[in-house]
């Protein structure tokens, strides 16, 4: 790889006037500026990105943490904070954990601070004492997509409101008459601090709390998904349809658990949304193309992910090397809240059924 | 963050020393050896591995290109090619060009040979000129899914027959009895010198000629997808089943197109598989999931992904500086071909309905 000093060599400049060439910095003759990168093109030379920032202190990409690149959320928060990494000239390097404590550790201790001036991290199976350590020794941190606004992790992070979101939810099946719902929690949490229902605690609550506050509605089940798939969807609603043949609705805390319930329903006799209603949310691009179209609460990741990618930038910009992202000194780690999530009414929700309805079409199945 | 000179002034020893310490390489006492691995400890130092990659001459990073983060595809191909790229300890930059050249030029620049020490390219819009370019200037290259062995693309390369691939699924139709048939091909591409067929030109001869070369089979029709999406595939299903409602099943050569083709047939009153048979290329972890289940020819993903990886290790490791990936420096470049596709019938095909059941489907629907 040709070198710096090859090119100035070559030039017959010194080293520094070619950085000087390079970063159009002090004063340089539009001669000695045209030898210089006549020699830049010949010697086939390109700056040594990772040189530079090394010698200047920083490192030129983030790490984004994902816990499952698998999961089709995960390549569209990626999406997103590539394209708001890439306006200051970061990559992305993308670490995969298939939620994994220990490869998220693995990957921290590896690429924090080293390869990465900051981190993004999207998942919840993460312990926030790592990343307490990464933070206070150096390199920041930011929670992409925390789900309780009004309780902060304690790091910073971009907060989405996703008790309303599940608020929201309720609200779209009482508005078209649900009074008998069934809920899919998903999915278990590796933190003791979190709800008993888990990483999806915020919106399992916010749904509850409206629906019930309508009166005369009621949840008859809740059901815990084993994993926040559509396969996990899948087995807790038959489980949860066997149990509870009554409910007009499901409501699914993710959009993939959403899409499984939907397949539960068809493969046991039901039609969406004629039998059963279901919605989800997120809105990822599934829930767009599936059959029926999914109806979702939206919550806003694209401006999320510009949030966390703006906020780890200031982290990194603001504070002296020495305290970086480390709460202790800082104060309380700032915490940014998204505009609020959407209800999209798509094709898995109507009105339910009469009963009269129900059981004609009850008949016709057997 | 803490520098391997202040862990040795800490530990009252030499920078080398600590370097030695920390590699198990040279001799260095057992006190001295714990004195060391102390002061490590407390002044919480990190091997930088970033700047130990300049310093050996060698950055610790793959960079893989994808076209579009947002096709399930790659997701999974980068799951695969991760874990083959960890067992070295190279972590992945995740590179997405979203279908756009100049986009892979630009990563290609900043990235290879800076940041990463090899590229690994899953996408066909790509200039191979800019390749070679970089290969030649001692970044190796390689292709990690040429689809036609039986012609290679002049760059180092991993090649999967999806020749044989076309050829399966035309087998399955054949086999089911099906003798009038549509094929959807995907999609377009910038490369001219690649089949009129675009970037599936191979999936589509091989289908081409076996069900041509069944001598009572015919394809009525071809169409292209406009894009490798369910949506692309969808259209061109519609457009396709309107122009010629005698067919009995669809061919698309990738899993999204043929997933858009079963939303049209059940848009248009057609059921799948009685109505029409649908099978894709590739299986995807949606063509699992989708209801029916995708009926498609199995590529090897993960095949692919780990000999990529293995590939590109070698031609780091194998050639000098200089010649890296220079093809013309080390006669042809390699070629290493996969395991053959597989099809896995699912529940998207079966035998065509008799002429007098079709006609009686069509007139219930109206």
């Amino acid at each position: 790889m040709t070198t710096l000093n090859e090119v100035a060599a070559h030039a017959g400049v010194t080293p520094a006037t070619v950085s000087n060439v390079l970063r159009n910095r002090g004063r340089v003759g539009a001669a000695t500026r045209e030898r210089v990168l006549h020699a830049v093109k010949e010697l086939g030379y390109r700056p040594h990105l990772a040189a530079r920032a090394l010698a200047e202190g920083r490192a030129p990409t983030f790490a984004l943490m994902v816990s499952s690149i698998a999961n089709p959320f995960y390549p569209e928060f990626t999406l997103a904070a590539e394209r708001a990494a890439r306006t200051s000239g970061h990559f992305l390097i993308v670490c995969n954990t298939n939620d994994d404590q220990e490869t998220g550790r693995a990957y921290l201790e590896q690429i924090a601070g080293t390869l990465s001036e900051g981190v993004l991290v999207t998942n919840a199976e993460l312990v926030f004492d790592d990343l307490r350590a990464i933070a206070e020794r150096g390199t920041p941190v930011v929670l992409c997509m925390w789900e309780r606004p009004d309780d902060p992790p304690g790091l910073p992070c971009v907060a989405v409101d996703f008790r309303l979101a599940g608020a929201l939810a309720a609200q779209h099946l009482l508005d078209l008459g649900h009074t008998r719902v069934g809920a899919l929690v998903g999915s278990k949490s590796s933190h003791d601090d979190l709800s008993p229902f888990g990483i999806h605690g915020a919106r399992r609550d916010g749904f509850v709390e409206r629906f019930n506050a309508a009166g005369n509605a009621r949840i008859v089940a809740e059901f815990i998904c084993e994993a926040d798939t559509i396969r996990g969807g899948y087995d807790a609603a038959r489980q949860l349809l066997k149990a509870h043949p009554d409910v007009t609705a499901l409501y699914a805390t993710n959009d993939l658990p959403a899409l499984g319930a939907m397949h539960a329903a068809a493969d046991m006799g039901l039609s969406v949304p004629d039998d059963l209603s279901v919605v989800g949310i997120t809105d990822i691009q599934l829930a767009r193309e599936s059959r029926p179209a999914l109806s979702t609460v939206a919550v806003p990741t694209e401006e999320a992910a510009r949030m966390a990618v703006d906020l780890l930038r200031e982290l990194i910009d603001r504070a002296p090397r020495a305290s970086r992202g480390n709460p202790g000194n800082t104060g309380t780690p700032p915490m940014r809240v998204t505009s609020a999530p959407v209800m999209v009414p798509r094709a898995s929700t109507a009105p339910p059924r009469t009963q009269d309805q129900r059981t004609r079409s009850s008949l016709r199945r057997r």
